[in-house]
């Protein structure tokens, strides 16, 4: 599998280019397209090349003060005739028809081709969990949802409809999937996030990808894929967004970097940047990052974009800039390709001056640019700027829908079921309660037709919130609605606690309304004090309190959900999430999500399940890891038994591999969908390992009395750390797996990586 | 100032020695002790060679079943003559009588005395705000309540005092002082650090330091000191005690190792190491830290002992030994001295079967004797092993005791005063409440007496609690005393709302029970709810609520303290820190602390004042930084002005000085105490930069009317940080100094230090 490199320089040498690049290496055999490309930009000035790399928001070619972006034509002629720009991309405003669409996208593509070289434009937006901007898209639970489903093919299918849509509305990129890893609780994109685990992130994030840009990105139904946010972003100390992080190295290569090597693998064509800072480096000015690491080591040759004005924040907001033009060199000099500028052509300008002063290379220009007119190429766009509308049939169709609704059913996540108090009758009368039983916002978030998703009670008016799932589902008369409370005070209390005195059961919904980026930062991890009160009031009743979650990230709830029979988390399950509800609470849906974050029991007390021994507390410690519940966790209507669980050899060795098998039985009386979970433990290694660690995943379906086998296959690498050395390996020791109930040892033996014990930090 | 390094290798041949060390250096002059150690070092077997490294808690040479350690003459025996222990150390039990302790020091080294080579014990203790553990001695505010005096002079004095008051009960070794950075706020160690700042720990710590050390670390009123705990101790990522740190090397060096770095050119003689692990890597198991930064960087030639049973933790804990005697091979390979085993003789013999097999080199176990023996002879045990019990009429005296009164008065720190509430007039009546109100163990904490400070109510009987030291102040007569509230629930409260509409104002004793290390771990920085709810409760009453919070760390007092007509932060302030509060709150005492930590408004927004400039939050983010109270804030009952800042030249160039001069004047009607912070800001640099940082402090006092010029003298270095190789450097550019309300900026000027721009983590 080893991939010969040559230099770029002998690369431009062979092509008989006039640009060099020092110490880039890309593979041996140039494409075809790459031919196109080097052809193209020997007859590019270097005006037009920096054009490229410069990317402005759509406000910048509208009417100012119109709603909608409404194009306005000498702008547009500015930004292209101008300026070159390379590509737009969409921000203000909400989601538009695709006829809407058509004739921005189209406007645009015709001023680029009135440019002397006709390049298209490449507009990007942001499609997170489905198509956010156009009306009638099928919108999915968000990441940290889906990840709760456990099932890659519902994250490819995911990718394969959102592509399919985005494409419909004439946009040829995503900035999706984020793989950050969902570490920390606090931080308000969370939600994004596959989850805590660095295994699902990686394995469902490419996935994701996999269905954006499918086996021919060029073609009708697909999309370049934006690996978010290079690197180390979701993890800032203070748990506010974009503000600093201390990652250690070693821990920035086990824990945040494989999902973006994985996507990287997958072929993801382009990938932005991290806005925050990382012991003080921000990644927007780190070659290290940008270039050693990712084109060094994980040898991508896509795109770097930035995300929003990061260039300029290197001076306003991390002042490792003295100026703004400084900024612009030391980015673009880190690797950076493409500036989210995002308001004007500072970049531009500062760009053109610097490379004629000789502070940055023209082979570095050249560089990027050859990155960015190669994925104009792959595509499709010189061929295929817009689209053709009638290609889309499928957009916003039920076939689309029914996907969603799976990934909905999948995801739903039953904590609790004291004394089996779900599935609830049909025939019963229910409360339905609480802030988050009567709104879209906190089923789909944020990012949902609006950056905020704000408006999602408008776009989605025709879809069930939790409240209107279930009056579908037993009938209007069976049900009452009170308010409660708002997501912090406490409303028509009174009345809520005499209706739940009334009904047979309580549907409590908590949560969160929408939210993303810094608007959604919180100082305190505890549910609102009100949300307590509420669930206290009710549960003082008598009457069974079913407690809903429908939130972006675990806020602490323990005290109030001390007080539930039941406990569904539903973190953002999206469009279809009200009926997915609903069909779990009154068991049309038996639930198979799976936690895939940790639920923490109090706001201090933040531990991933991934933990160093040292943290799991010891007996004279009552403040050891103790989540609410932990990663992975979640019920069934049936149950499943493990057994026999067995290795194929004792010992594991140098480049074998060991089959790892597993006999799960449905031993309920229900169909159920279980996700098998293989967690193996190093018992000691030069690093303190980690207590445990997720190293594979299945998710099979059972009719009762229905056994499969599950065969997990399991090589050295698949158990490999990063040790004091920044290296990658697997040390020779005992291993204890763990599946289910079952456990078992073996030993790796090997030859090599004994380790170094050099105690580096 | 630059001396000359030669290796050991060549000093052993000089000194005709039969053992090598490879790499460690040594000053070239070896002193008249090295060769009385090398001459002693060529007399003995491995197995007292071995014995000397190994530290056993007194419980092992003690009767069992006992309270107090009696001494077991055969375990004693065993300990001395079979496995040749080099030191003991003291764990359990209680404070005792100076008699007691001449009785166990006493045997000890005349047990020692049997020895074939009669080499003296070294007998540790903690001894860390005065001596804990001899009745009637002089206990001093905790570390962070001395660092909010910034009075140098204070920190000297401890250090001296608790020094005598150690040899006045026959030590001779102090595991003190703390020089951990106190960043989080809520690791329960917090209130043993001299705060957040690392210039305030440099320089306060080095205090302590000179203070335990003398002139003559072996002259009869001195000890040697130990600097604990290096490093990165202090700042968890869970918040829990011995739970893993994530510190970056860069940001290692730049906050935490300046204060040990600071400690090793004062002198210290010994180090305890960290019992936490660094990105995976136990401290004891870090070659890296233990030797190549220890002594390769720093030239630490003292002893480096363990923690707590950290050796045997490496497997038990950590899991990065595979067996305990890996654990003992990688401890002693990375560089540990002395292993506090501390139960039994496994490290003894597990180390002398690594020599035997090559695993652990006779050199290094040499070098570890060395520094040993070198210590035991400075301190001048060989000749006065136990020390004379009329030599030290000054234990636990008037004289003694005023210092601690002076470091408690200069510590309580004055955070609100609306409308001069404060001074209360001493003819009103008072409502005395609160769960810190009527014990000493909240305000001596932990280390008191008892490891966990649980009995000082009964050792500090004859001390003043707050509410003792309010009814001395103004009469019984007019002080009434209710509970109001344990720590977490809520007692008496219908009597002392009744109380508290009785008096004139209400003094509120909020805060914490003493604790220390992993006992003292929460989940929940918020104050338990009870105490607040008891603030609510007394402030609804309408009269003035002095808060006085007497805790180890910022609990989260937000909504009490909302409340409160005046606020007082007492932290830990020792024996004398009852009648210091009644000063403070009766005006007998001008309050001039100010805070050594930030005080934290939200649970989950913990920034410490030098953040970095990402962290302020912006325009449309109301979550940005915003402490109820900033480090350094403190008022006084006088007022102070600052005027006529002016510096010496408006560019700073390499190897000048600056000189920054201001003038600060009583303009208030009482004498006070003001301490004067210099804080400097880089605007721009290659890592981000601390929004400010403080460079330099001092503490005068002023008379009404009086004014003062205080001048501060700053070099290029005093403005350095750690950049992205890990080199200390001052980079050129803009600075901005501010002194009090006064600003002006400089540029400094230099040839050197380009930004590298690596943009490594």
């Amino acid at each position: 599998m080893k991939k010969l490199y040559i230099t770029m320089i002998s690369l431009a040498f062979l092509n008989g280019l006039c640009y060099t690049v020092n110490a880039q290496k890309r593979p041996l055999a140039a494409s075809a397209i790459d031919k196109k490309v080097d052809a193209l930009i020997t007859k590019m000035t270097l005006e037009e090349k920096v054009g490229q790399m410069t990317e402005v928001t759509s406000d910048v070619v509208s009417k100012s003060g119109g709603g909608a972006h409404e194009l306005d034509p000498e702008k547009l002629k500015e930004a292209i005739m101008k300026y070159h720009v390379g590509s737009i991309l969409n921000v203000t405003g909400t989601a538009y028809e695709r006829s809407h669409w058509y004739d921005v996208i189209s406007q645009i593509q015709k001023a680029a081709d009135q440019d002397r070289l006709k390049i298209p434009v490449i507009y990007g937006i942001d499609a997170i969990h489905g198509v956010t901007y156009t009306v009638g898209s099928t919108l999915f639970p968000q990441e940290i949802a889906l990840a709760a489903t456990f099932n890659k093919s519902l994250a490819r299918k995911m990718g394969e409809i959102t592509a399919y849509e985005t494409r419909a509305s004439y946009i040829p990129w995503n900035y999706s999937p984020v793989l950050d890893l969902g570490r920390s609780a606090l931080w308000p994109r969370i939600y994004e996030t596959l989850g805590e685990d660095p295994y699902v992130v990686k394995t469902m994030g490419a996935e994701i990808i996999k269905g954006y840009q499918g086996n021919d990105v060029g073609d009708k139904y697909h999309v370049a894929a934006c690996m978010k946010h290079y690197l180390g972003y979701s993890f800032p100390l203070s748990g506010k967004d974009r503000t600093p992080s201390w990652i250690p190295d070693r821990y920035m290569r086990e824990y945040f970097l494989p999902s973006f090597a994985e996507a990287v693998k997958a072929g993801a064509k382009t990938l932005m940047i991290n806005s925050g800072e990382i012991s003080g480096v921000p990644v927007h000015a780190s070659k290290y990052l940008l270039t050693d690491v990712l084109r060094g080591e994980l040898h991508f040759d896509g795109i770097a974009v930035t995300d929003w004005r990061d260039i300029q924040y290197l001076h306003d907001r991390h002042h490792v800039a003295a100026t703004q033009k400084d900024a612009v060199m030391i980015a673009v000099n880190a690797g950076v390709d493409m500036s989210m500028v995002p308001y004007d052509y500072t970049f531009y300008t500062y760009l053109i001056e610097l490379v004629k002063e000789g502070k940055v290379s023209i082979a570095r220009v050249n560089e990027a640019v050859h990155r960015i007119l190669k994925v104009k190429y792959e595509l499709g766009l010189f061929e295929r700027p817009v689209g053709n509308p009638d290609d889309y049939p499928k957009f916003g169709s039920d076939e689309f829908r029914q996907a969603s609704v799976q990934a909905a059913n999948e995801a739903i996540t039953l904590l609790k079921n004291n004394n089996h108090v779900l599935p609830l009758k049909k025939d019963i009368k229910v409360l339905v309660t609480g802030p988050t039983a009567n709104t879209m916002r906190s089923l789909d978030g944020g990012w949902s037709y609006t950056w905020q998703g704000d408006l999602s009670d408008k776009f989605a008016a025709n879809k069930n919130t939790i409240l209107e799932a279930i009056q579908q589902k037993i009938g209007k008369e069976n049900v009452t609605y009170e308010a409660g409370a708002s997501f912090d005070s406490l409303q028509n209390i009174d009345e809520t606690v005499k209706a739940a005195k009334n009904a047979d059961a309580i549907v409590l919904c908590l949560g969160e309304l929408s939210y993303t980026e810094n608007v959604g930062n919180i100082d305190d991890l505890n549910l609102p004090a009100a949300q307590t009160q509420l669930a206290l009031e009710l549960a003082k009743t008598g009457k069974p309190v079913i407690l809903v979650l429908a939130e972006g990230r675990p806020r602490i709830v323990t005290d109030a959900e001390s007080k539930s029979a039941a406990t569904i988390m539903a973190y953002l399950p999206g469009n279809e999430g009200g009926d997915a509800i609903a069909g779990v609470l009154f068991g049309d849906v038996n639930p198979s999500g799976r936690l895939s974050i940790t639920y923490p029991r109090y706001t201090n007390a933040l531990v991933n399940y991934y933990r160093k021994n040292l943290e799991n507390g010891n007996s004279d410690d009552k403040h050891g890891y103790n989540p609410l519940y932990e990663f992975g966790y979640g019920l069934s209507y049936t149950t499943f038994s493990y057994s026999n669980l067995r290795i194929s050899k004792p010992e594991l060795k140098d480049n074998e591999t060991l089959s790892i098998s597993i006999d799960v039985k449905n031993t309920g009386q229900l169909e159920g969908k279980e996700s098998v979970l293989l967690y193996i433990s190093q018992l000691y290694a030069s690093i303190a390992p980690d207590t445990k660690r997720l190293r594979a995943f299945d998710k099979i379906s059972l009719k009762p009395g229905e056994s499969k086998t599950v065969t997990f296959k399991i090589s050295p690498k698949d158990l490999a750390f990063v040790n004091d050395v920044s290296k990658t390996v697997t040390e020779a020791g005992e291993f204890k797996i763990q599946l289910g109930d079952q456990t078992q040892s073996f030993n790796y033996v090997s030859e090599k990586d004994q380790p170094s014990r050099t105690g580096r930090l």
